[in-house]
């Protein structure tokens, strides 16, 4: 057992670091002054291709395909986390979701012409891409419910059903989605669904409304309400052919609920330092707030939690490399129930330290808070982890 | 011990309750649609004069003022419940915070010129007020660090100082605002400071901006930052003279945080009715979700948290009555220590069987979250609170 | 609404105040000793029959049994909260479970013969009594589970089965114990059990051991495990007649409920009261305990978890008394939710403040704990009581 | 990053773990049912030495000291773990406290003369030790608090002083305590104390009774209140010389944390099979308890906090090993908060699973329950870790 990261991990974890450090940090607080002071704020900044070019030459990109790194999840684990920490970094990195998911799908599933089309741009940081999983009038927490249809007519496939949550959907440069629909009812459950790759000028796709989340729209990503009305593609557009979605979106799971835990865990971090550089220097009642009450107790609980999680989001990671998604589906579920919440904790402390400034937008904490409040329900809500957890501790018990 | 309503109060229930379902719920989604696509939100849409003067009409109006409706505090907190199941009834019966705390304030303490010339206006819903007492730059938890000053020079009071979190501001008919400045250093700490009437067209004083509260703005009403400098103002501006601040916003305080936290458990009455039918008429798994895993368990305990807090509001109500503030010291720290935390609990609990819709504006819980966090911050966080009512029993046992 | 107490209740509030006091407190501690230090501690010290002749003559006595005393549920709740506050108060008044309920039984459906032979000699306190309803080997919690057997053969009913929780069954002056037991397995699901009286000198019962409970014995009452093999009784000794067990059951659970909560309310006050001495007097780091870290925090949440528990039980009793039993389901469901579990978080508090000394002896705190929690189970577990709750709550929105 | 066993480790863990089931496991209810029924349970029951010698045969024997087992903490811990499950495996392995950490001490510290005299007998387990720190009248939290002195005059140190806490020190073959008192007020406050051997027969010496622990007393082992009124002993009892006792205490400190959540992690390993076994075989209500409101979702979350709990310890261990107690020390103050509390969760959580039968002897759920709650207190209350955490994490931010 050996708690320290490999040479490899600890070479990008200084670049990574110094990067946010010398390059994102100081310009972060004027992107989002300027953002806000838009009246479309749907735009890519000019500062976030600059620091996109930087982080390309520094050698600092696709750090999460292991193709193109060469870093296994629980060494990328560290590097996500330090991105988690602000909410350009995903993006200047190349790393942000649902970007990464879907080019680690493309990569693993896409013909050399999908490939070509569509994830050689991702890889560039050129184009941008949304997932189109969730839907509005179902309980999307089961996914036998799902209603939208992906159905073989000949040699097409027609697509049909209204998605939303489906992220990014608003970038400038989300120039394709993918979408999963019912192909075949009568097939085995987990050989029912398509993924389709549909370019956005597809006719019959719409852009109903971008869903505020919390109150914010989170510009220039945001989350959309889409419709698909008889959308028509050729066949080719289905990843890896018709009925393996199910296959397709339980790869994609695993290496992107250790990306969204790691990254949330950097935000509690973040959260955490703010709260403390807070309790030191601000003063009530003639002592720093640091002083007061229960405030050195919540930072040390803060402390616990955070390398608690972070401990069982590694050891997850360790296990996906080590024994592959079916040896660590107990893992996967826990980090997505614990690693939430914990944020939340954290979070929700440092605002109300911050007093009424933590709800404002001068500091980062009431975004970050909408943000792990959506990973509650986002890639399954706690409910459902909490099931898979149990499940899996009970069989061992089942005569 | 008698735990049923006066006949009177379960009138008024009835009334109010009556007038909510069949004026205000039936247009409030439409209302906040309407407001929503709006360029300029900060306005007073029709519907909200035309209920107005409905209420006015039905005597439904200035309920929560003893000397209008003749209800004492523990009658009218039960009403309070009922408007905060609403955004926009509060100013529908012109109840809403923080007028009420101002028209509070001039009937106590106002002069008769002040009364006709604020006090009139506000009673007759044709103008709104402000209250600006926290700062930007201290911790407004503790008062005595109060940075912003209403020095008396000759005949005239000058006010200087940053204040933000003013509630109101934002709003089209908000004239004037109660402001509450350091005016004599060198008093006993309880006769320091002053209160002051400041309309706001008066030279010196300057809206610097509008506050997002997680993430909104809460248009028409809003929090705004604004910035006192010479502002000069006529002596009689001085509510019940100088140096009485502290004393005119201790009486403000208790029925101030009755009504909020009234207001409060009826938000979180609303978001157990909105669980409640989600959970019974979603399905997942081929269940309702009331019947999955704690979902049951999980109303419970919101049902049991409601009921715990309303009693609590209410017993403290029954003794601000009985004893006056003096002797119900603890009873409104608790409540306000309490109540917010209990909302938040329950809103949450309702997002989440709401799923990602619970996030977004199709229900009224997120911004039900937000309302209830700031209020765990708002005139005195937790922890002040509770130091008020560990301080009050520890008093017991010193020797 | 009036939070006063009427002045009966007033004024046995202020005599059995005095009474604990004067009479019970500056003996208690020794008695306790006393029993410890015996070989044999199921036995009754001498001082507890002076108390109770003393209680007895000076009125305080039977105060549970509205025949008796005229208090309403209301008026005796905050007498059972004094009395909880010692551990031999309630059998000092004769207010102690299972003997209260037993009495209320015997009293509401006891034949004459049954009250003249039972309940006589136990509002006379000159008796004690059992109650044998929960079993070993199936989840009571289901009480369609029961699998003890009450058959009516001829002119008499034989009884078989096994029971543990009889709470008292150890105590010298224990003669009688009601058995609930399966008579009618045809019968409607409510009309199947029968409660008979069993003189603990019947051929076929055996005591077959006594219960430790969190390490402890509780003597002289005691939790028993009993078997009934073939015991036979004349058809008299079955109460109201065979098929009515379930009818009486329920009529004893409503204010059974109340007394028990009540007296964990004492309780948890008794030891907020050893913690705010505790955190006064001792030092640590050259300041009270009351002055370091979230003690004060700690102290408030108890304080306020007490007052929220107290309102929400006394409003059940006036629900009680106001709409009887059906319209008051939910609410005695909630307190039993509530209070163990209030109890057990001020106890586990005072612990904590009390260092190593809070787990021996030397405080009431540790015997209170394994109290409070074994209430968490006994009468029905939190998991079914939630689940009264949700089900009535979910009933408004059943279609 | 490596989370698998070393070779050494695994080798161990498959042979204690083998020991256990096939040796231990078997034999351990009879145990507890033989001592139980015991007149005088203060015995070493003879099964407890047929084992020790068959685990010493076996090589599975003083695990703890890396001196003789060549183990890292990292190594160990979860031998600990697996022997923490088991309340007679720690002696059977030689490994359980306070022996562990005083051959420790011994090792470390001890002169020839010593190690011979106690530390090799207490490696060979034919004599036990206690250790005697806390003291009743004073808030041990703070070690600057302690009272007892340990003076030395001329060629002999003198003790006296009251402590209390003292585990083991009721077991027929204790034979020596280690005493901690004052030598010196005037050094630096890390010079002032001594540690002392005391042979249990030394004039002066007193067991004053046995301290009952949540009810129990944890025979033959106990926790004894003892007096030392003018103990004179030779200099050379001193361990390391006079005003050494705190760098000693430090050095026992880090090890002694890491096998006491170890162990009690084991413990609720093992309160949540026995919670899974009776949630699958049990019913109530038609169906497994599992499958009953929100049990699962207390599964899971059990679960994830061993989880979160063992990689928390596991990172402390591997720290120790690698940095030393200097570069551990947050770590070790917070597996000291966390496991403790997670313990409690998990065997309450099984406590209710169980129903009545939970809170008897007949599971060992009620005991281990007493068992975690004292790791709450002893070796440092929560507040004084939370503060260890607190400081080292705001030293960061300190100006």
């Amino acid at each position: 057992m050996d708690f320290a990261h490999s040479a490899k991990a600890a070479d990008y974890l200084a670049r990574v670091g110094d990067f946010i450090r010398t390059e994102i940090e100081p310009v972060e607080a004027d992107y989002h002054h300027e953002l806000a002071a838009m009246d479309d704020p749907w735009v890519v900044l000019p500062v976030i291709e600059e620091l996109k070019a930087k982080a390309r030459e520094a050698g600092l990109w696709n750090l999460f395909l292991k193709a193109e790194s060469g870093l296994a999840n629980v060494e990328y684990a560290p590097l996500a986390e330090l991105m988690g920490r602000s909410f350009i970094a995903p993006e200047v990195f190349n790393c942000n979701a649902p970007d990464t998911g879907n080019m680690e799908v493309l990569h693993m599933y896409g013909s050399d012409e999908q490939k070509k089309r569509w994830l050689e741009p991702l890889l560039r940081g050129e184009i941008r891409s949304a997932f189109c999983m969730t839907e509005p009038d179902v309980a999307s927490s089961d996914a036998t419910n799902m209603a939208a249809t992906a159905v073989v007519k000949n040699d097409e496939i027609v697509l049909n059903g209204r998605k939303w949550f489906s992220t990014g959907i608003g970038h400038p440069n989300c120039k394709v989605a993918i979408f999963m629909g019912l192909t075949d009812p009568d097939a085995h459950k987990y050989a029912r669904h398509s993924m389709v790759l549909v370019p956005l000028d597809t006719p019959g796709f719409k852009l109903e409304r971008m869903l505020p989340v919390f109150g914010r729209h989170d510009e220039p990503f945001g989350h959309g309400e889409v419709s698909f009305t008889d959308v028509r593609l050729p066949l080719d557009a289905v990843i890896a052919g018709p009925g393996r979605g199910f296959e397709i979106a339980q790869g994609r799971l695993g290496p992107g609920r250790i990306h969204h835990c790691m990254r949330l865990i950097g935000l509690a971090e973040k959260a955490l330092e703010l709260a403390c550089e807070r309790a030191t220097q601000r003063e009530a009642f003639g002592k720093p707030l640091a002083n007061l009450g229960g405030n050195r107790e919540r930072i040390a609980d803060a402390r616990i939690a955070i390398e608690q999680a972070r401990l069982l989001v590694l050891n997850a990671a360790w296990k996906l490399d080590t024994y592959g998604l079916k040896g660590a589906l107990s893992e996967v579920s826990q980090i997505k129930v614990v690693v939430p919440n914990m944020a939340l904790d954290v979070i929700d402390m440092s605002i109300q330290l911050h007093g009424g400034a933590g709800m404002t937008d001068d500091f980062p904490l009431a975004a970050a808070y909408a943000g792990a409040r959506s990973l509650r329900l986002a890639d399954g809500p706690d409910e459902v982890h909490r099931g898979v957890v149990a499940r899996i501790e009970l069989k061992k018990y089942s005569s």
